[in-house]
Order: structure tokens, then C-alpha cells, then sequence
């Protein structure tokens, strides 16, 4: 027998199920395979032998996946151990597919997902397997390595952008002084923050972007505040949640702000930091929102080309797994901006496992709080598009495939 | 001369500003009529005589404001002195509508500005003015007596039944007991809550609603949320910003978590205090967010009934201003639900005026965190229909048209 196996890993995405479609359709649709088997909660649910077999699924539901946000088949973030540590496991995995005949395993992830990709890759050769591991990249992030750019990131971008220029013009209705800010995913690399750079071509807004890749100080904050005040009454800011101080400290973690009256640890992000720093110590009426899961979740304003490319990456994962490539995950290269133009490929997954990748220097303008033209062109054709999403009562119709726990 | 004048006022909503179109289209379009004014930053701006030129603007301009959000004309929390004691305010306010000619006055606004609109048509009678002045209603908040709905309410409901379908997907993918909170506004009145029983009907979230009209207690929220997890491991919670205690204290001031180590006021919201007690009382994970302006700008997830309507309530405004209604509101009544079917008509505005219309017991489920099939019944049409918003580069193409100090 020729089974297929896929699981989903990670933070979820806007279309990491449309990658799930690509990967399922394509294996269905193959006469060369016979079962094709999805693992629940990530690499995790292999281990417990928890899967759901597509073959017994209503297709519709399969098909509706291209415009259902989030991981359908729950994820996780369990990492494997070392193998020479924990040999045992790796058995158990290998054992598991061998019983399963999976010939093609198929993990959607970001970086650590790719690790364990790389991983099993290597350790199937040195247990004799023949199952191929393919990886297929996902990450609102955008910080995978060796790929133009990841699925998800864009469908994250413009629902961010809808939502500046659209709470732009809530931030300027009184004739008062104030500060917007929005609070943004991005722990380590800059990339969605960044990416409102759009937002700020076409209305003006944000003024100001802080990212993690600059150190952030509240000392040049106000300076940049008062700069802009000079020639507008109401600021919009765009920080990323993994802004830092220049000591490498994320300033969700000031101290000043991390307690409550009984000593616990307060829930707190970047936005409310520096609302309460612009608030007590600028004195001047701030208003602010952390997107949280939203911006990883906001299908309705997704982006058709990030939608059509997360689809083609799990198709095309599945042509290259047919082709032998293991240990390798399905990319893609930019051919040309305008025209926005790329095509697929696939690459060593050895070169994206671990890595980080962060915003390039020349995207940054000289007060670091803004992004060049550069920067702009490599973002605005991620975000083009919209997506027909089938509706019931004026609602989205999402596929049913749900984690089993749910 | 038969000039116009209009302006805005309150919190803005998604549809505030196809109100201002209907008006604005329907009196440019009426021989009768010379010049169509607009002031900026509401009353404060007719005091001010801080105005713009329908007539000077682009007629596009004017259409696009149908698809733009939020008050292009600025607004104002100004609230007009007691006649009594400064007669001066009114005499000025008069003395520039007699300069500019304005036969008719148009308000759109929620409850206060009702109120000053209300004042106005009986002062003008006193100051022996023509001048006619109308309400047009809008407030997300659905709490204006004597129209079944408000305007901008369908809208608000309807990004936010969107962000509970998709948000609810992420928050489960993770094979682990968690709680999601999302914080909607309402200060007193909890119909924006309510209205998630859409979502709830759909997708079986939100599992608990928290209103201001009930009084809510840590207890009987740990008690509900411990009652949920006996069928699922992961709960998704709406609560009001205006929840209180029964003592009618907002939640939001709770003493235990208002005040940083400086002392200063806290930045808190209701999402905040129970995630806090989630987290530190119960130990258990919890994601929230607090939508804040973004639900009540959220042109991109508009309901179509909404903006039309808010467009009809407009356009009818002006009609029953050349009727010579002064002191009546544009208002409308609903004939059925289903099917839906309304029909618009005017009311005097002393009907509205500081008026607050709260949630109808009947709509409260026994536990009264959830909607009878009642309330999802009113709820429902209020949110159909998508909006063609004109696009540029895939991003909304707004009106030009803003605040004078922008």
C-alpha cells in the first residue's frame, strides 16, 4: 500500500488549511495511493496513533479547508527529543508508519516543525525506513529561511493593514491630541510590523513602527512622538509584541508594569507598555489594541494570492515527496515584483530548520521607525485579492474537520 | 436661500458616514436647495464656524463616503449648556445658522446628541428661527429608544460574530484546557454582547456571555466556566467592557489589578481582570482581546442591510425635514423578521432623547449567559448582506473627505 500521512504543527495560520487541501486533494486524487490519513495535534498525535482517515471524509469538507483559518487537525508544540538520547521514540514513530505503509509523511509548520521534518528525514534512512518527508512551510511570521516569502504572512498582513486604515480614521474624530497603538505578533523578526508600511503608503498611517530588530528605548519613543505632533495632532503606532530594549529585555517584561497588587504576573504586551508610558508620563489620551490570535485567524480579509499559494505549496509538496525529495520542503522564488511573479520549488530542508529570518537592514528608513520603498514593493503583492468565502446566513462556511478533542 | 447643514457627533460606527451621504446626496440632488454645509467636529464646529462646502466637493468624494468608516466630519463629546443659564451659546448658535441661511439642521448622533437636537428644536421656536432640525440615529451600542435598531449596530455585530467563527478555530487547536475572552463594547447596555448568540447558533461559541445588565461575580464565573468544562476542554467567553458587580461597580475597576507599582492608573479592561483571575485563581491558560475601536470600524465585515439602511435613514432625514418635522428623528420599524422587512418613518425626538433602551429580559437564557431563540431571531437579518467596497491595490478606496484639523 501507498498512504499518505499529514499533520499540522505550530501556531495556526489563516490558510495553513489550504495547504492541508493541497497536500489531501492532490493524494486523493493520485491513483498511485490508496489511504490518506491525517495525524491529529501535530507529531504528538502520531505518537498516539490519533488520526482521522480523508478517504472516509465528505470531499465538500476537504474543499471547503481552502478557506477555513486555522489548523483543522489541532497542532502542537511538542519537539522531539535527541535521538541518540531517546531512541525509543523514533522507533515508535517508524514502527507506526511501517504499520500505517506510509510511504509520503507530510508535516505543515514553521521553523521548529522543519527541524523535525529535517530530522526524521535523516533518521528514516538510518532505521531503514522508506517513508519521504516533505515539509511544507507556514508561518504568519514570515522569518522562514530560504523561501521568498511564507503562507500565512500575507493573509496576516492585510487584515492588519484593513485595520489601520480603517481605525485610522476612528483615531482622528475628536479635534484632541492622541496616540494610536496597535500591537502586532512578531517576537524576534519585524516582518508583519513592517509590513504596514502599505497601510501607511495609501492613508498616512502608521507613523511610527517599532520592531524587534531595533532597540527600542522610551526615550527615543517620546522623541518620535513629538516629532510627528508637530506637524499632526493624532499618531498611529505599530509595535510588534517582541519589541526590546537595547539590554535585549522585551518591554512587555518592564517591571513597572509586570505585577499586580498581589504579586502575580500580569497579562500584559508591548501596546500596553507604552500606553501607560505615553498615558502617566507624556500625559497625553492614548487608545490601543493587542490583535492577538485575530491576526492569525482573520480569513474574511485574507489574501487570495497568500490563499492560491499555500494551495499550490501543499500540491506541489506532494509532487516533489512522489519525486523522492526527502528531507525537503516545498518553496517558492520570486521571479519579479511588478509584475508579482514566482514559481515553485523545492529546497534542502537542512537550510531552513532553526534559522530565523529577520528583516533586512535596507527595508529600514534612517530613524528606523519606517520602511523604504524597497521594503514597500517586496510587501504589497503578498496582500493582493480577496477571497470568495462560501456563507450560510450571511456566515462563513467552514469545512467541519475539527481536532479531535473538540 | 434654502441652505443645509449637517453634522455629526458621538462615537463614530462603520455607517455614520453613509448617513452623512444620504443626506448630503439627497439635498445636493434637490432644486430647493443652494448650499449643503457640513461642520467639522460636530456642535462644536457650528460654534466654531468650522465648516465645508458640499457643493466645492468632488460628488465621488460624496459616494465613497457610503464605504468609509467612521465620522468624516470629526465629531464631539460636547454637550450644549442648560439654555437657562447661557442663553448667549444658543443665541450665537441661531444668529450663524440665520447667517448661512440654514433652512435645515441635520444631527447624526446616538442619545446625547439626540438630546441636543431635541433642545435645539424647541429653543428654535423660542428664538423665533426657521431653522428645522432633524436626528438622524447611529450608535453601535443599539441602546436609542424608539427605532428598532440603530444604525452601525448590524456592522459591529457582524465583524465581531466574524472574529468569534474564526478566532474560535484557533482557539482550540491545541489539545490543552484554555479559555478565549473577547471584550466588546457597551458600557451599560449589553446588546453588542448579546448579538455573538449568531456565532453561537453557528459554531457553538461564545459558550458564556457576560452582559451589564447582569450582575456578575468571580463565583458564578468560575461556577459557569467549571460547568462548560464538563463537555469541552477549551471555553470562549464574551464579556461587555460595562460588566459590573452587583454592587455596580464595573469589573474593569477592580482595585486588585488598577493600579501599577507607581501607583498610576492602570490601563484594564474587563477582558483583563477575569483573564487575570483565570489565570491566577483557576490556573488556567487563557487568551483575550479587547476589540476596542477596531468593532466599531470595521467597514471591511459591514453588513449591506446596515449600510443601506443607514443610508435610507439619511436620505429619509432630509424628506421629512422639507415635511417641516422639527424635532423628530429618521427612524424605522421593523415588520417582520421572517422574512426581514422594515419600513422607515420619523418620531419625536423626545421619545429618544437620554433615553437608554436595554436588553429585554425576554432575550436572557435561564443561566442569563446565553440568547433565547428570541434574541437570535432579532439579531439575525441585522448582519446579512456583503459590501462591494471600491478597492485600490486590493486596499479600501475611502473618501477623501476628513476632519478639518487631519
Amino acid at each position: 500500500m501507498n498512504n499518505v500521512l499529514v499533520a499540522q504543527s505550530g501556531g495556526p495560520t489563516p490558510v495553513i488549511n489550504s495547504s492541508l487541501a493541497g497536500v489531501v486533494l492532490e493524494a486523493l486524487n493520485d491513483k498511485d495511493v490508496d489511504k490518506v490519513y491525517g495525524a491529529y495535534y501535530g507529531i504528538e498525535g502520531v505518537l498516539k496513533e490519533n488520526f482521522l482517515c480523508f478517504n472516509d471524509v465528505d470531499l465538500d469538507e476537504v474543499k471547503y479547508l481552502k478557506t477555513t483559518p486555522s489548523s483543522a487537525l489541532g497542532s502542537c508544540r511538542y519537539k522531539l527529543p535527541k535521538y541518540e538520547e531517546d531512541k525509543a521514540t523514533f522507533e515508535k514513530l517508524f514502527s507506526i508508519f511501517e504499520k500505517l505503509e506510509i510511504k509520503y509523511f507530510f508535516y505543515i509548520g514553521g521553523n521548529d516543525s522543519m527541524d523535525t521534518i529535517n530530522r526524521l528525514s535523516i533518521i528514516a534512512k538510518e532505521l531503514n525506513s522508506n517513508t519521504i518527508c516533505v515539509g511544507i512551510p507556514k508561518t504568519i511570521d514570515n522569518d522562514l529561511n530560504g523561501i521568498d516569502h511564507s503562507p500565512g504572512f500575507g493573509s496576516c498582513s492585510k487584515y492588519i493593514n484593513y485595520t489601520i486604515i480603517e481605525s485610522l480614521r476612528d483615531s482622528f474624530v475628536y479635534d484632541k491630541k492622541s496616540v494610536t497603538v496597535l500591537e502586532v505578533m512578531g517576537r524576534n523578526a519585524g516582518w508583519i510590523a513592517a509590513s504596514t508600511c502599505i497601510a501607511k503608503q495609501y492613508c498616512g498611517a502608521p507613523d511610527l513602527i517599532y520592531l524587534p530588530e531595533v532597540p527600542f528605548s522610551f526615550e527615543k519613543l517620546e522623541k518620535d512622538l513629538n516629532e510627528v505632533f508637530k506637524t499632526k495632532n493624532n499618531v498611529y503606532v505599530v509595535i510588534s509584541e517582541g519589541a526590546k530594549f537595547a539590554n535585549g529585555k522585551y518591554i512587555s517584561e518592564d517591571e513597572t508594569v509586570e505585577r499586580d497588587t498581589f504579586g502575580h504576573a500580569k497579562l500584559s504586551g508591548a501596546c500596553e507598555v507604552i500606553q501607560n508610558y505615553i498615558k502617566n508620563e507624556m500625559g497625553i489620551t492614548t487608545k490601543g489594541t493587542k490583535l492577538d490570535i485575530l491576526q492569525r485567524s482573520g480569513m474574511h480579509a485574507a489574501s487570495l494570492i497568500d490563499v492560491e499559494e499555500a494551495f499550490e505549496l501543499g500540491r506541489h509538496g506532494f509532487e516533489y515527496a512522489k519525486e523522492g525529495k526527502n528531507g525537503y520542503m516545498s518553496a517558492l522564488v520570486r521571479n519579479s515584483s511588478l509584475p508579482y511573479n514566482i514559481s515553485y520549488t523545492c529546497i534542502p530542508i537542512s537550510d531552513v530548520a532553526n534559522i530565523e529570518k529577520f528583516l533586512p537592514e535596507s527595508f529600514l528608513d534612517e530613524n528606523k521607525t519606517g520602511i523604504t520603498r524597497e521594503g514597500f514593493e517586496y510587501f504589497l503583492p503578498l496582500i493582493q485579492g480577496d477571497v470568495r468565502i462560501p456563507k450560510v446566513d450571511g456566515l462563513p462556511r467552514h469545512s467541519t474537520i475539527k481536532p479531535s478533542n473538540v
